[in-house]
């Protein structure tokens, strides 16, 4: 690594999150007619019809908007506007005025077509209302993720076991076994209410923002990933033993399945995307909370490696999609939100560690997506591509996709971009500067 | 057992409470000048003027009053009135307008002197007012009892290892290490949070307080009570490992230290009156979820056990304090609590499982209460005696004795007696009256 690289790989996420990812989504995204996002959009940029919002859609559009805005991107654009844009809609569409909480799904005029309460939603919500509220300074944001929060303690908190419970109906009762999801716990949801906890404490540097946020740290530490390896363990019973991977009723995301919905591996199971993802939160965490990696160090440093290790394609470039927490792969593809994923996260690898095997992944993985995976006459990416670099889905965004990962990536990687710089200015060493 | 000593016992229970242990209370513990109730009385029935109005003794109280009047007794005393007259002043000077939840302690003109949230008290705040409205229909004891459920699954709700934090600042942060009480979680909270909850769902019917009742049902039983005995663990870290039992800097209760607050076996000692408790408590839950008692059979059968077989004193009548989970007495003392709880739970005990030495235990419980527990000139228990039978202690209440315990063991025993007249009446078998 030199600082001529570095210059450049930034000049190229900057000119990509500007001249292309952010402009792509503010002249098409807000719907002036029905309030929110439209959020569905085929590989031409081409408004797909989808009559849906989605939950996870509005919350990580207004995340985008407002992480963006408070990050200095946006300029004449407003991204502020838009997020304000966004959460009008959130707030008056999609929260239910009886039972509290957020709706899963509207249509595009905001009637309600799926009134369940998901917890990996709510957790969104939470997520982007205190960004919003961090970038804006409007109070409503601040306000209804503590709602949300208030509402999961006392609904999807399990005072059994610890941790929550993810699957409820519309009034807040917990549906039923199996794909229904009442009796499964998640790494992704529990992976996601940390992420969700460390921004709303940010917000409000709340006591007991900062105690949820520590205790659900300690499940995903002590409970959630694996005990060897570091590598996130996708499902569990309630009690926390392993569950096999299952496919539920509710999705939010690409998990791969089967056509029939079994996991070919359902109990040896982990996605580098994830891992990396949950080092560089807990990074994160760690830092809003103002205290000590040290007790972490090990487990960054495991789910780090066995990313790096097992999951880079050292010879097509990016990474794989999931394989055996032993280091097995199973699955070769490549999906945009691990690609985002693993830039982030090996990054800040290589900025604590110093190891130069991160600085070659974080290459590897930043030219096959600058060379493969950004579909750039058009500004977004690819969702999913062979293990060569060839497009198999080929829309922009949907209910799922949207621009949570992309634009946060590359935020992410600039900043992390700098403080390399920074040190390296400074004649640092690479893990002083922690 | 015949159908004569069981006339014999209700009535001599009855006399006892109608004539003796009401009309204690109604003629001097309601406080015309400041509200609320007088709560300390010495061994003649005066007021021993100390200035303090307890947590625990107001809402024990509302809870006496309350169940009273539910189960028909008072007539002209008006026992909805005194426990109506309880609640106006919880509700206008023990609730935290600004935290929520209700302090520790006022003194008797309703000033704040300890402000701490203290889960063992607010469970009595939710047992009480969920009473109150089952009682009378005013709706302010089910407001109350709820707002005070829902901060406790907000604040004390452990989300890492399930069950409850115990002990909080005002502000609802959470008290520090060791005598502090705030690492440690225990039998006593729990089983008082699972006679609340049962009691807040009887009034609500609402699906959240029957599934955090299911919760802490099956913590008590999956965690809290020996694996082996059934028998109640008093002290636990907040991961469930069993802690050496101590004592704590706000106190509720009687457990009995050395003069330097040691215990003797600080980890293999359980209480006889709380595994009575416990388990009649745990009947009493499962008929208002209206469940199945088989799942549990083996441990209320152990708990009731121990405390026949070890617990009971066939010399000189009643039940010792404490012991070892395996057997051994370590203090053959008699507590006026234990006495009223295991009398209700011999009774279930002998109703349910039809073996003798329950309805021989709880003969013997029944003849040392009436001869030797109760102040019959006076009209309530002596707190603390000798093996034998002599006062140790001698107020008729203070802040923690108050009334609960002794009220609520004669109504709910003469219930108990009701029904097994009635099961003899139509010739039913022990085990069918379930």
């Amino acid at each position: 690594m030199n600082n001529e690289l570095l210059v450049q790989y930034r000049r190229e996420l900057h000119t990509h999150l500007t001249d292309e990812l952010l402009p792509f989504w503010t002249v098409r995204t807000a719907d002036h007619v029905n309030g929110g996002f439209i959020t569905h959009f085929d590989q031409d940029g081409h408004d797909s019809g989808e009559d849906e919002k989605s939950l996870i859609a509005q919350t990580r559009s207004i995340y985008t908007y407002a992480s963006a805005h408070r990050a200095g991107y946006g300029g004449a654009e407003n991204l502020a506007e838009l997020a304000r844009h966004g959460v009008d809609y959130l707030l008056t569409r999609m929260w239910d005025t009886e039972h509290g909480g957020f709706y899963w799904m509207t249509n595009r005029k905001g009637e309600v077509l799926n009134d369940q309460k998901i917890v990996y939603g709510q957790s969104f919500a939470i997520y982007c209302l205190s960004e919003y509220t961090l970038a804006t300074g409007d109070p409503r944001g601040s306000e209804y993720a503590q709602k949300t929060f208030d509402l999961l303690q006392k609904y999807a908190s399990d005072t059994r076991h610890g941790g929550y419970f993810e699957m409820f109906h519309r009034d807040w009762t917990l549906k039923g076994l199996g794909s229904a999801g009442g009796d499964r716990k998640t790494l992704d949801t529990h992976m996601h209410l940390m992420e969700a906890f460390t921004s709303l404490y940010e917000c409000t540097r709340q006591a007991i923002h900062r105690r949820k946020l520590l205790e659900v740290i300690d499940l995903m530490v002590g409970k959630i990933i694996h005990p060897i390896y570091s590598t996130g363990v996708p499902q569990f019973w309630a009690d926390w033993r392993v569950a096999p991977q299952i496919k539920f009723n509710v999705i939010w995301g690409w998990d791969r399945f089967t056509e029939d919905g079994v996991k070919r591996e359902a109990e040896d199971n982990t996605s580098y995307g994830h891992n990396a993802e949950f080092a560089w939160l807990l990074l994160h965490a760690i830092d809003v909370l103002g205290i000590s990696h040290e007790p972490y160090q090990t487990h960054l440093q495991n789910a780090f490696s066995h990313a790096v290790d097992y999951g880079v394609d050292w010879e097509f470039g990016g990474v794989f999609v999931e394989g055996s927490h032993g280091g097995e792969v199973y699955d070769r593809e490549k999906e945009f939100w691990q690609q985002a994923e693993v830039l982030i996260g090996f990054l800040d690898a290589y900025r604590i560690f110093g190891d130069e095997k991160y600085w070659q992944a974080y290459a590897n993985v930043h030219r096959f997506v600058m060379d493969k995976m950004v579909n750039h006459s058009v500004g977004e990416w690819w969702p999913l591509m062979t293990r060569q670099g060839t497009p198999i889905w080929t829309h922009m965004s949907h209910s799922w996709k949207i621009n949570y990962h992309t634009v946060r990536s590359m935020v992410q990687s600039i900043r992390r971009i700098d403080k390399l710089l920074t040190q390296n200015k400074l004649g640092l060493t690479k893990d002083s500067g922690q």
